[in-house]
């Protein structure tokens, strides 16, 4: 990530490495009053893409801190792990993947891993020092649940876990129908090794993750045929060189997406990750290979985003767990994690439903959407965000730091606060600081009452991609409405003025 | 808390008590679908009275897992802590107070609890055991951050922490000016030793701290005049007998409240805590004496919620930290968090500022919220909420399960929805089902469409709390807005019908 955007953040307020005053931590960051609004804008923006616009997409809140037997049963505390090389000399731990750069070292065994090593003759990076036999070292955080010692507890790596375990009761508040989906919003922890890449690997972050309940023998997804000559591009694990574009049509009939529910929400998040402004050429989906695969998944895709600088991020994860988890949690917890076929009022069969997961990374959503909206014009800087973004609708300012001048300011800011505008008042500093600011933290209208305000009760509003200024009267400001919803072109907003 | 209502709770999907396929863990609970949205309602109220009425409180976000060192700094390590009494025949641990009845036994030293349990003779309630040694556990979640063992993570057992040691960023942020306020909403965990009272007592839970920060020479809360006639009700330290009714400018006059801003905000929290449905006669703040207060508190006042079977509750804490923290965090990080006097363009002294801190537990706000609003009228039963923490505005449904009611049905949902107004479409049971479900989640309305709207495009709206219903015209039901913010009453809102 471009450096003078990462000091843009911590100056402007949008985030900043945690703990700073202590010397820091890698893998965590804290988020400023600007961030955390465009952060919040963010889910809303994926509520509106998820679960608006569905009527059997819900939400629950489950706990971070989860007993180990919930872990054990979903495979974590086995499967969640990561090979550790540690330098006998200097003592530095290293992901595996970070020193053996080859593809697929994920699927290696301790013995091939090490075999490579001496093979290859590889040493610490540091300090040249031999390297130490690898080990797994599992990602969970480990706590210890009340005052008795062995009540071992984890911090949770997925929200997923606390949507399975409740599976039953939910079928039951959703009338005991499917297709139903679940969410939650929350943080999770993930006890990296080396989060070397900062912003984008997290030990702490924010995740939605999404799970879909389907009954295979019925796993047709309604909106499909709207959907079905929409395109996607495409990464095949097999061949990771060229990106393909196929419809969605082409994708189900030819069993590169296994099921029709996973290509739609598949198709739902490229619209949800473009209305964050990263354009359908900056995205692709990444088919993991199956030893990419986490351990509960038949078929992943990451939904990825090229940033500014070529990097290919993850921004989602969809995953078809199969009744991987709702089996395992069955077997371990002696409840039957079911779903009923009736017939004649009797139930005639009892099976496991099938799971879709689309899971989403807020942070780097975030992250990914102020990369693609920084934007430096002649001497100026600007955050481009979509406005359905922008941490603020409109800023309203003076042209002096006059008594008549702030009181119309005030009166503007209150009535555009009445009409559901998010709207700031910034009247501290000379107008050309008010302007650089909106633009830094990517306000899309800045509307500044003059002198001639008083007489004519007009103001400007300034566009921050054009920096055009256009005239109109105090009493029509609801204009910025239309303005921000891309309902009428700026300047047919009003009378245009030249900057 | 009423059983009925916990066992409503389950059914209606607004929480249950977390793990229960495995058996359990007592101080966590999961919110449902219903829940969630209630939560959400309280925190947005929340916000309309603390953030949004000013334009000097503003929100940040701060990871859970935190580094020992900033801990330690703040005394948690140290102080955060609770005296465990062990059975050496059972095994069993309790909170000490929890056999020791007695006022002030937070206060004691280990040797005279000890003396105390000898003198009395007190054993184990369960098996009669004799107890071991007390001794002090510190109720801080602990975990490692990373691969190297020793780098010891807590899990933040307040958010206040995160805004602190963030203080030097944040008034740069806000342009070297004070006062102002940082709040972060939360998860915080507390390794409670025995969480008996499992709803209000938990391990895991949502806290909203805001802290304060104001110059010490210029503590005056310029809001104080607007209120000062207002009352609160305070039970005072020194007797905790008599509930004493007394108005803000009293208890800044006589200094039984040390602060004009603790004053204010506590003012704040009353009307909150009313606007959830709690009586002011229900509510009361508990000074807490120093033997009771946190480490970093010189004073604390407790808002406590009286429920329906009389148990005082506390849902909100209002502590003045002076410069506690500030100063310690300074000095053991090296950096100074400090602001600036400035004369002449010139810093002339540095300071520490000092700090009230507001500190809300949502979910105990949710759950005395809940407990106010039950109600059961003749063989019904309601949650009466107030309609600004309702889950939905109103739900739409139909006189049966036909094609061309549903259509209709469906018309209103998306016209209202695309009105802003937060409305679920129920028409999957017969009306009576759709009525008692409506009351029991505490949705205000339900629009019902039958036969005869077909031909006059009228529908009924139904009143939750009387059961009176109106009939209007469907052009009209943006009057729904209007009832809900109280703004006309309901038998004037239409035609009135019998029920």
């Amino acid at each position: 990530m471009n450096n003078k955007l990462i000091e843009l953040a911590k100056r402007r307020g949008l985030f900043w490495p945690s703990f700073e005053i202590y010397g820091g931590m890698s893998g965590f960051i804290d988020f400023g009053p600007i961030g955390i609004k465009i952060i919040d804008k963010i889910e809303k923006l994926w509520r509106s893409h998820f679960e608006k616009r569905h009527d059997f997409i819900f939400e629950i809140s489950t706990p971070i801190v989860m007993p180990e037997i919930i872990l054990k049963a979903s495979g974590h505390v086995e499967h969640f792990t990561d090979v550790v090389l540690t330098c006998s000399k200097c003592g530095r731990k290293y992901r595996v993947d970070h020193i053996i750069e080859v593809e697929g070292v994920e699927g290696w065994s301790m013995e091939e891993i090490e075999r490579y090593l001496k093979e290859k003759g590889m040493k610490c990076p540091e300090c040249n020092g031999e390297f130490e036999k690898p080990y797994k070292f599992n990602l969970l955080m480990k706590t210890n649940i009340g005052p008795y010692a062995g009540d071992i507890g984890y911090l949770r790596p997925e929200a997923a876990q606390g949507i399975f375990i409740n599976f039953r009761r939910l079928y039951e508040l959703n009338g005991k129908k499917l297709p139903f989906g679940v969410f939650q919003i929350g943080k999770v922890q993930r006890n990296e090794i080396s989060p070397r890449k900062g912003l984008y690997r997290m030990r702490e972050f924010t995740i939605i993750d999404l799970e879909f309940f389907y009954d295979k023998e019925n796993p047709s997804c309604p909106y499909i045929k709207e959907i079905e000559n929409e395109k996607l591009r495409i990464l095949r694990a097999e061949n990771k060189n060229n990106v393909l574009e196929l419809s969605i049509r082409e994708l189900i009939r030819n069993e590169i997406v296994l099921t029709e529910w996973l290509a739609y929400f598949m198709y739902l998040s490229k619209e949800f990750i473009r209305s964050v402004g990263i354009d359908y050429n900056k995205q692709y989906f990444l088919e993991k290979a199956p030893e990419e695969r986490a351990h509960y998944s038949s078929q992943t895709f990451d939904h990825m985003v090229i940033t500014s600088d070529n990097t290919p991020i993850e921004v989602a994860g969809f995953a078809f767990r199969t009744d991987y988890d709702l089996r395992n949690h069955s077997e371990k917890s002696g409840n039957q994690l079911v779903a009923e076929k009736v017939e004649g009022g009797k139930v005639i069969e009892k099976f496991y439903p099938y799971v879709v997961e689309p899971s989403f990374g807020i942070e780097r959503i975030f992250l990914v959407a102020i990369d693609a909206a920084f934007k430096e014009i002649k001497n100026r800087t600007i955050l481009a965000l979509p406005k359905v973004i922008s941490p603020f609708d409109a800023a309203i300012a003076t042209i002096a730091a006059k008594d008549e001048l702030m009181k119309v300011a005030k009166e503007i800011y209150k009535s555009l606060k009445e009409k559901s505008l998010d709207v700031i008042l910034d009247t501290s500093e000379y107008i050309g600081k008010v302007y650089a600011r909106a633009d830094e933290i990517g306000i899309p209208y800045v509307i500044t009452v003059d002198y001639q305000s008083l007489e004519d009760k007009k103001v400007t509003i300034r566009d921050r991609d054009t920096w055009k200024q256009i005239r109109v009267n105090i009493s029509e400001l609801d204009i910025i409405k239309a303005l921000i919803k891309n309902e009428i072109e700026f300047e047919k907003a009003g009378e245009i003025f030249k900057n």
